[in-house]
């Protein structure tokens, strides 16, 4: 929706339209705070509604952030799962999990989002999400030797990164219609040594 | 150089003008029908000027495929040692050249093109590109069980388009500021696995 529509004598702000705002306010304060130092209450008093209404269109936080960077999906219907997964089998659970939905429709929103970065916007939503949400949750559980987690986890995010461009944007041939099966095992027990092997430069 | 300035009248075609043209056309046949079935010649004919001008100009045909999409230096630069390497030092050996590449000025090209093909413009020159001259000067190497080379490649490429993503386009902190040595030492083992390793689905 265009400024213009929006601000269109006669015709008053209907739900979608508070909805698209606060959406376009949270997208520019995650993107210039990041997800830690933005609150619902300042995306709120920012777009100018009460923050219940936030909590009621979007849910928590990390859910108007999925929404903000069009993952149609909780992202803690992933991490959750994650935590109650015992350490030495997360480097297979993450890409088990993650593979299927990015095959799925769900999974368009984030490939469409990764699109538009790699297209020169700003890449400030999905930093934050790598470096905020899944550092937090889930280098905490690999800090091993300590302040080694956030490391582990982005040399995991450049591998599965990677899966997404050879399998979605590259579409290369056989590595895009591969069973999802064979590239969770096959890069399982690499992503698991990044996770918790000995990194070189880490000790 | 817009159409604008190319048919300024009084002005004559230049050899930037016959260059441009040259480069046109090839990104237009390597894209159409890849890089193996398009030949110097039939990128002269369509240019409508000499092959030993193609080949005065920008050399090998590889080097034009370079050249078409934005590489500034020759990929057999890289291939070309990569041949003489022990198998068993591939997965070390291709970081450590990619790498000092990338972080150099000549690697904004490379970069610029990766962009604008997650921007969602055709990436058939890229994959043409991953797919017939590194599946075939690389994977010809690592065809082991026969038939795997080429996935194995692709399993590579996976990997290193990923470590490109984290550094470059995603900027992730440390990731970013790493010395090229311990992004190699802590990568390699994980492609050599897939170039030589035992992987699942290849037996």
């Amino acid at each position: 929706m265009t400024n213009a529509e929006r601000k269109r004598p006669g015709r008053p702000p209907g739900p979608s339209d508070t909805r698209d705002r606060i959406l376009a306010v949270a997208r520019e304060l995650f993107a210039r705070n990041g997800i830690d130092k933005t609150s619902i209450r300042a995306i709120a008093a920012q777009a100018d509604v009460d923050p219940a209404l936030v909590h009621h269109y979007f849910g928590t936080k990390t859910q108007l952030f999925a929404a903000a960077i069009h993952i149609p999906i909780d992202p803690m219907d992933v991490i959750g799962p994650l935590k109650k997964v015992p350490v030495e089998d997360i480097g297979r659970t993450l890409p088990s999990l993650l593979l299927p939905l990015w095959d799925s429709e769900a999974g368009k929103g984030f490939i469409a989002t990764l699109r538009s970065l790699l297209a020169g916007n700003d890449p400030s939503l999905v930093r934050s999400f790598l470096q905020e949400v899944i550092a937090k949750e889930v280098g905490s559980r690999v800090d091993d030797p300590p302040g080694s987690g956030r490391l582990r986890v982005q040399f995991v995010a450049s591998q599965l990164v990677g899966v997404v461009m050879a399998r979605y944007i590259l579409e290369l041939e056989p590595f895009k219609s591969l069973p999802v099966e064979q590239i969770v095992d096959t890069i399982a027990p690499n992503l698991q040594r990044y996770l918790t092997g000995e990194l070189p430069g880490l000790s």
